[in-house]
């Protein structure tokens, strides 16, 4: 079973956060940063624009994102912690 | 008699919560999470865009839906708990 | 002479509150839940559209209805009590 | 000189309130109900849509109109009370 | 040199407020009522609307205006109080 | 190096206030007005309509504008002061 | 890897903050001026007009532009401080 963001919803997976400094110091989770990046999992239809035509979310499944710092909702899908953003909060992407 | 949503509503009902833990210990109702996933039960026929069509519903009867945790309209029908949400506040649906 | 609410306007008269118990217990009125359960009884012509069409209400004369807990006009025809409320903010009707 | 409402505006009088009980008693000012029953006396050429198009007010020069509670500007015109609605703010019209 | 306000801007000039009573009597400043009528000055030329077309103010130079009670912008030329209105707020206007 | 305002950004120089009355006396800056007078600098492009024209500003370069009393950002070029403001925001321009 | 930002952000490197006086004095941070110059690093591309064309951004990758004193999100790409900024929030660019 899969889930399928509804609109321009865009399911995320933020990055693990680094728990270890380059020292080999290991961090308490305060001292962890709050981490901004993340893989784009599952990207909704898109929303459909006052000509009728469908708006695809300008991300894909895949992408590495960056995103605000607050907002967003938690979900947890088989006990694991993704993120839903709407596709206009999205800051922006990493390309190569 | 049966009951029709108007315009982009989504009539839903809650999937039971789990009163009791793996391990078979009962939970009081204080720790039972809020049941976040439901199933679609009605739609209403949409919303009029500005072009003149009827923009339908994204979700169908018999769909599992994920709720926001907030929001939603309880309304009591023969005895029953359901809740009415937008279209647009809810979150995704599950596909298999 | 008649009333006629204007623009997408609904007037409706909510059933009866029901002052006896099954058991024949009669209840004062602080117990009486609020009905939300109503009986259309006029609807205004509807609101134009930006394209210049007249845009009907989605409910009609004679139909039951289910009302949000709180909004709506109180307005008094005749010494009865009738509400009046927005076409978009009527939750659902019910249909046989 | 006449009083020519601008836009959607739509100047009424409202019906003198009831000064004395059915069985002759006289009302003080305090217990006379505030009057939503209004006669109307001028109205403005409506509002330019989006079109470009005059939409004209709802109401004609003569109906009588319920008004909500609160809201509408008093003027006085010739030491005489009138109020200013907004064409979309008036509640609803008296027919034969 | 002329002023001439922009887009849907009306510059006014009050009616001079009434000092002496019928009676003969001088009012103090206080005791003298807020003037709401005024005089079109000048006009701006309309704003621009959503079609392209120029939508031109509903008032001319020269013609008696009803201010609503509150709000303008006060704009001294040459040592004289002018009031500048947006054409929306004016209430309406007094004709022959 | 020149600053071009981007949008309806207009960039205005205020008049320079005037430091000695008429009869010669010089005024401390306390007593010194507000300078809403100002001569536009530079102008942007314009907005874009829904339609997808150009919509340009309102004033030119070298017109002596109105300002409203609050509102314009202050930016320095060259160690000059200068304000920003709306298009929409300035009240009037004085023609010859 | 390259950032890339989404819609209608605008991505940018301020200016360094002068840490010395023309007179050779060093200046501690907290007597630096906010530095309100940038250099346009990356720009999105834009954003979907209601007609659904892509409106571009309306400054260039290397153009010199004036920020707002608020506002803008910070973000740090290889130990780098960047900002993004809304196209619309940048205030004017510099030009030869």
């Amino acid at each position: 079973m899969k889930f399928l963001p509804l609109f321009d919803r865009v399911l995320v997976e933020r990055f693990t956060a680094e728990t270890v400094t380059k020292g080999g110091i290991m961090l308490p989770e305060k001292s962890q940063g709050k981490v901004l990046q993340a893989t784009v999992v599952a990207v909704g239809p898109g929303t459909v624009t006052k000509k009728g035509d469908m708006q695809p979310v300008s991300v894909k499944v895949g992408e590495k994102v960056l995103l605000p710092e607050y907002g967003g909702t938690k979900i947890v899908l088989e006990d694991k912690d993704y993120f839903l953003f709407r596709d206009g909060d999205i800051l922006g992407k990493y390309i190569e």
